[in-house]
């Protein structure tokens, strides 16, 4: 297990554990982009480790509202499949986190609720720039410090899964691939971001539509192949999620959009359990190529 | 998704999720031998569930101190395999639960330390006979209450490992095959063992021995094959597990009996993940034969 013993070092490694031949580590950081210490998590396949040292592509993983990057990593069971096809796994926190940091009662707004976006009103825009910490800072400091060749794909859950459309829509040129699982397909038609929009971005609807996936894959020149899974029992398809907009949207979309309604399946890590190895299979696909 | 609306019926289902096809359940019943209100969890891969009701082996997963029935499903990724492998799993809690249930401060003794063995001193006898309940009461309501082939076999990780060797090593007519996830192969070698040990049966030596799986697996005169995987950066393994101690015990055994040490892997279940998928095809093996 390697550890980091120099105190220069700007990553703090507090956990480590091996599985499935490679290692699932936590560490913690100093956050330039949130003003705030961060945790995220990656998972190193063997091969990216030391004496071999290989470099491999990258997965971000982003989280749903209230998890950290502890869920992901305890119940998804995906470290057998980025062994497999040899992708290392980066999961990031859902927010800025700390006593000086802005909060909510209401879990969809505050710590835990980042929507990986910049929020540009008070008292938000402070430390919430969860778009530049994703897009720029975390994996800058990813390919600094582990063995990357440099490609990137994205995918998510829930808001995660909205976090990975809308950074992989607006940046076609670091992703690969984009997929998500349960995702919010429209913050602006969805009960959470009926009070998360205001308070992140004010009242021009404009702004809103600026991060909207529905709206960007429209617009997106070339977006790249998106893969999306919803489970049909889910409790916040019809109020939050609502699939049959990007379905909508994209219908005169020529690019590669696979979406599934998958019978069933309800909101938890039981259904992104289910599916996760097709979801690297898809990815591993473009990052390998 | 089946719910049972008979309120004469002894379970009650309180969760339900659809996973790898099948359904991860949840019940609550009166448990006759532990005198008190349990829970457990039970894996249907999906031919099991109507319309085909399909008849399958079961394979029982002890847990181990201070786990639930929770751990395992959430945790194992153990659902892809019973799906691969049609076997259903059901998952126990570690202890009898509730105010009136005697229970302790140490982690390893009371509540969430069970043993799967029958107490037979005060104030534990009135509650803990969790033997009983894994050998005879859990399997007659599964094989009544779902479509089994009435074939069985046993695994379980730390304090349900040792569950797992001991049930499978007193009872080789009720299960086809034993293995364990770092399991406590000899209680009376190990620091947990020196105080649930004399709680649970007083101080003469030889109750220890009856239930000590180091001795039993000398004794048994034709015990089930059996599988351990064990982790060789496990904290636990050196005052605790003592995996060295069942190796010695079966030198002279003829039955198959194979032992893993993984190098690297500690004791969470992060390793059980990474090798449930063998554990599955060693059970399927035999369960299917």
């Amino acid at each position: 297990m390697t550890t980091i013993n120099n105190s220069n070092h700007p990553l703090t490694q507090i956990e480590a554990h091996r599985v499935c031949e490679g290692e699932q580590r936590v560490y913690e950081h100093r956050a330039t982009t949130l003003n705030c210490t961060m945790r995220f998590a990656i998972y190193l396949p063997q091969s990216s480790m030391a004496p071999v040292e290989k470099k491999l592509p990258v997965l971000f993983y982003l989280s749903g509202l209230t998890c950290s990057e502890q869920n992901v990593i305890q119940k998804a069971g995906f470290q057998r499949f980025a062994d497999q096809h040899q992708i290392m796994v980066v999961c990031p926190d859902t927010s800025p986190r700390g006593d000086g940091v802005a909060d909510d009662e209401r879990y969809w707004l505050g710590q835990g609720a980042g929507f990986y976006v910049n929020a540009t009103q008070a008292p938000w825009s402070t430390h919430y720039r969860m778009y530049d910490y994703i897009t720029d800072e975390l994996p800058t400091l990813i390919h600094q410090y582990f063995p990357t060749t440099g490609q990137q794909s994205i995918t998510g859950h829930s808001m995660g899964g909205y976090g990975a459309l809308l950074i992989g829509l607006k940046n076609p040129q670091n992703y690969q691939s984009i997929s998500a699982f349960s995702p919010i397909v429209s913050p602006a038609n969805s009960e959470w971001g009926q009070d998360t929009l205001p308070a992140y971005f004010g009242h021009d609807e404009n702004d809103w539509q600026a991060v909207d996936p529905c709206a960007l894959v429209k617009t997106s020149q070339a977006h790249r192949p998106i893969l999306i899974d919803q489970g049909d029992a889910d409790n916040f398809l019809s109020n939050n999620l609502k699939t049959h907009l990007f379905e909508a949207a994209v219908r005169d979309v020529t690019s590669p959009v696979s979406i599934h309604l998958r019978p069933g399946y309800d909101h938890s890590y039981y259904f992104v359990q289910s599916f996760i190895d097709t979801h690297f299979a898809f990815h591993a696909s473009y990052l390998h190529s």
